[in-house]
């Protein structure tokens, strides 16, 4: 944060927005992000065509890693898959890396491909969701997704509007993969899931696309966007015969911290119940799709819930859309089976 | 075509590659396209920005009636939709037109949103298959599919390769849409499908991204890739316990003359059982994803075959990747119910 204030200090300098940005960049809580390039080279735009060439260069860097690590993580090898689901939103490629992953990594040529693109923010959700349905239509499936984000490559540097300002102090570059496994495994079992978008919104989030690449546009409006969602979210869990205001684990997408401090209050739980999207979104940023990966990963990793706690999943993004998951944890591992 | 020939004698006035042009359009067999803007324009190139913003335009002015047709062919109106997939890989918008169909055509508010922009041409097929994937994951779902395929708005006039010269006298545009009954209705009831990639050809059809927009590139072996692919269809076919030479309708992507004849040629199938897809390249090019509803549509109109009857769907695309799909012709329409 502090060098994010120091460069906006610079950027914005003699300009009247200066006290704005600043202000925006200190309560986003954001205290560290990674981004692929130096911040000297993020700062400057070399072009729509570079920029595209960079996010080449770095996805198929850092992805290979990230994937053999969910492989590992789910007891499985790449050719265990038989769906891969590529969600990512800052750059754009055709083919999709599905095909680059699956030549590099050994998955199977009949692997599917589910490339997807423009979702935004709310892509994680959607990841997870799709994967549950490829399971549910193949069972016995295992699903393998990738969310790959370089948000600072879609920084723009002319962009002085308060929804560019926000931005250039929230977003964060990350590379997350997860699997979806069709049987057993140790994890979320997930066992409903649903989609809400929010009538008439489709204009809140989006990308102006430009000759210079995607320009993030935010409107001022998106931050109250959590007290008409949780309705949806109480209503989907109903309909599964739990109370979304008492489950056991919460990951859920943090867009900013008004974000997840609606959703508290509008559910009316301990903001607490967030602390895995809290730690995201201060030590990582908003780091978009692979926000909601990130903290299943702190759950999994940190505070490991006991079989049977039941828990919701919900991706926030562009339309304005919510893409939602009830789920179960389980656990297969041998000293759980005693 | 005539028109075509005589735009690309004054493009390619005085250069080298003129014959070449002219020879590569003439081979397309295409007769005919249609194209969203009067073709001094599309000839031009005003930018990138300016072409996405043409492409919303277009997309909202003509994806809503297509899909009212679409939803009255399948006796079915929006609130009966539980996903959409719009497939579109000539213009990028975020959020996807998805959003704003559901609030335009009143689709209800938890419809499914899977917009995919990155398997180009294979994508109908990809659309095909993860609709039957929701519909057996969703028991009793109705899927809503939208092809938008604005070729045009991604010619370049700068280019002379001989991939850029071949789809110049071949891709057409085209909007499309389908619906894949959950349960019920009249059409071809999707069994089993699947995808392969023909390992190590990524780079055989592809983007190139520049400020420009998309470069479509295209690789002199892509025109033989159906030697490798018959086989796997034929093995897809033979997991159904049906053979692929010996079926009775065929609904395959028109990539180009070549890929048609050559599918025929390793099948060991006479080439007019792909007469449907033929006549959507003679009369519309080639429209990418578009094709393989197009060429249903004339199955359904032209050519209806008998309950029971067996067929096969394909799409091809950059990966390469084949989508591909097995279904029997069902009716439950009152006079077939006799």
């Amino acid at each position: 944060m502090e060098e994010t204030l120091e460069f906006a200090e610079k950027a914005h300098a003699g300009k009247p927005q200066l006290p704005l940005a600043l202000r925006l960049i200190r309560n986003t809580g954001v205290r560290k992000r990674h981004i692929v390039q130096p911040i000297e080279k993020t700062l400057h735009h070399p072009g729509f065509e570079e920029r595209n060439r960079i996010y080449e260069i770095e996805s198929k860097k850092r992805c290979p890693e990230v994937i053999e690590q969910a492989l590992a993580n789910a007891e499985l090898t790449a050719r265990d898959i038989d769906a891969i689901i590529y969600v990512s939103c800052t750059g754009f490629l055709m083919p999709s890396l599905t095909a680059w992953l699956i030549n590099k990594m050994g998955l199977r040529f009949d692997t599917r491909q589910i490339p997807i693109a423009q979702l935004g923010c709310a892509a994680g959700g959607a990841a997870i969701n799709r994967a549950h349905d490829f399971c549910l239509a193949h069972p016995g499936s295992n699903v393998l997704i990738v969310s790959c984000e370089l948000c600072s490559l879609c920084y723009q540097p002319s962009a002085d509007d308060i929804g560019s300002l926000l931005s250039d102090g929230l977003f964060g570059d990350a590379v997350a993969a997860a699997v979806v496994r069709g049987l057993g495994g140790t994890g979320i079992e997930l066992e409903r899931n649903a989609s809400y978008l929010i009538p008439n919104t489709e204009d809140w989030i989006s990308y102006a696309v430009r000759d210079t690449g995607f320009h993030f546009q935010l409107d001022r409006r998106v931050p109250g966007t959590m007290e008409p969602l949780a309705p949806v979210l109480r209503e989907l869990a109903k309909d599964h015969s739990w109370e979304a205001g008492s489950l056991d684990f919460y990951i859920v997408h943090a867009g900013g911290p008004r974000i997840l401090d609606d959703l508290a209050k509008f559910l009316e739980v301990d903001r607490k119940v967030f602390r895995h999207s809290w730690a995201t979104l201060t030590e990582y940023g908003n780091i978009a799709s692979a926000v909601v990966l990130d903290a299943a990963r702190r759950l999994f990793e940190e505070d490991t819930p006991l079989p049977g706690a039941t828990g919701l999943i919900a991706g926030f993004g562009p339309g304005i859309t919510a893409e939602m998951a009830l789920g179960t944890w389980a656990d297969d591992s041998p000293q759980s089976a005693d």
